[in-house]
């Protein structure tokens, strides 16, 4: 106890444990409002007026924590991207140096989040309405996981671990794959998120051409 | 010419060639009107007045033809399904009984349909806000495009042509992979829709375990 490696492996245990570890994700109540808000009838469906009433608070104050309506849907689908961008670079980094390994991971990381952070995914259908500037910092934060995907999709098949003949279409159709999740799943369903996951870490692995680690 | 052997080679030409040629699609001033304010605000963003305003009519005239504004959403959701129905039943019928051409042609018509179309296919993500009823009708069609797929997996793992251990999670894999290409597809990008086609089916074969027909 209290010796330096034992700490560093201690360390290394909580990063890997706390990736597939999905607390419901704490939002302020404005926010939450307006995720309830924007899910049930869309970013151009909804009015600051009817979030600020949903919290019970006026439109002057929902003003003062944010700049306007759109201001609330990119605080939303930043919680959502940050959220995943480091779920699966520690994913990554779990899998050490062996690309089936660090797939799997990500993988499971991504669907992990798409099934249980349903509502939040399913938000990024709206980004298509963010302005421009806005539409550019949010797709930064996109390609950051997709870098994540295809990097170790490349190191693979470098490897010889993959066979894979376009790195970069593999790599959309796997987050492709994973990205449509929230329009069939449901918490209610027969499947956990585990169980799903488990199911496209499957797929995934025979979309590079990779056999499973058992 | 003019012997019904003839014939009938020309009639299954046509059908070969047709699932594969994706015309504009034919839609009336007021659906034309509903698609691109749909597109541009969702559906809950968009009030009749505004699709009456761009098509040039008055609302009452609106009425005339279609019940409410859920009505114009439903219509162009039944046309948008019905036509990629189609071409997946032909795709799948013209790859006669070797299940690697039938899951090549039927992935190749439903991306095909997601690149040209992309619009009309993105507009799936607002059946969501249809009501219970309508909800039901529309994944009844939507249902009958993941049947088509899953046959075509379960024959094609039965005859050993493919190695796929859950032919349901496999399906959707595939489909969802498809679903997610209008989110980052365009027109001016650097890839015709054939090209994104072809790697597709690539991948989807990988993802059935089969080896491509060259």
């Amino acid at each position: 106890m209290g010796s330096s490696t034992d700490d560093t492996v201690a360390a290394e245990e909580t990063v890997a444990a706390d990736w597939r570890t999905l607390e419901p994700m704490e939002l302020t109540p404005i926010l939450s409002a307006s995720l309830d808000a924007f899910y049930e009838t869309g970013f151009h469906g909804t009015s600051v007026r009817e979030i600020a009433r949903r919290v019970g608070v006026t439109v002057p104050a929902l003003y003062y924590h944010h700049e306007n309506k759109e201001g609330l849907l990119i605080a939303l689908l930043e919680l959502s991207t940050s959220d995943v961008l480091w779920r699966s670079h520690a994913a990554d980094t779990d899998g050490g140096a062996d690309p089936v390994q660090r797939l799997s991971n990500v993988i499971e990381a991504i669907v992990l989040r798409m099934t249980m952070r349903a509502r939040l995914a399913a938000l990024e259908g709206e980004a298509r309405y963010l302005s421009p500037e806005n539409r550019q910092r949010y797709r930064a934060v996109r390609k950051g996981i997709e870098q994540i995907v295809r990097q170790i999709v490349e190191e693979g098949t470098e490897s010889g671990a993959f066979d894979v003949e376009d790195s970069a279409e593999t790599t959309r159709a796997l987050l492709g794959m994973c990205q449509s999740i929230p329009r069939w799943y449901h918490a209610e369903g027969t499947l956990s998120p585990p169980e799903v996951a488990k199911k496209y870490v499957k797929i995934a692995l025979k979309m590079v051409g990779a056999s499973p680690r058992t």
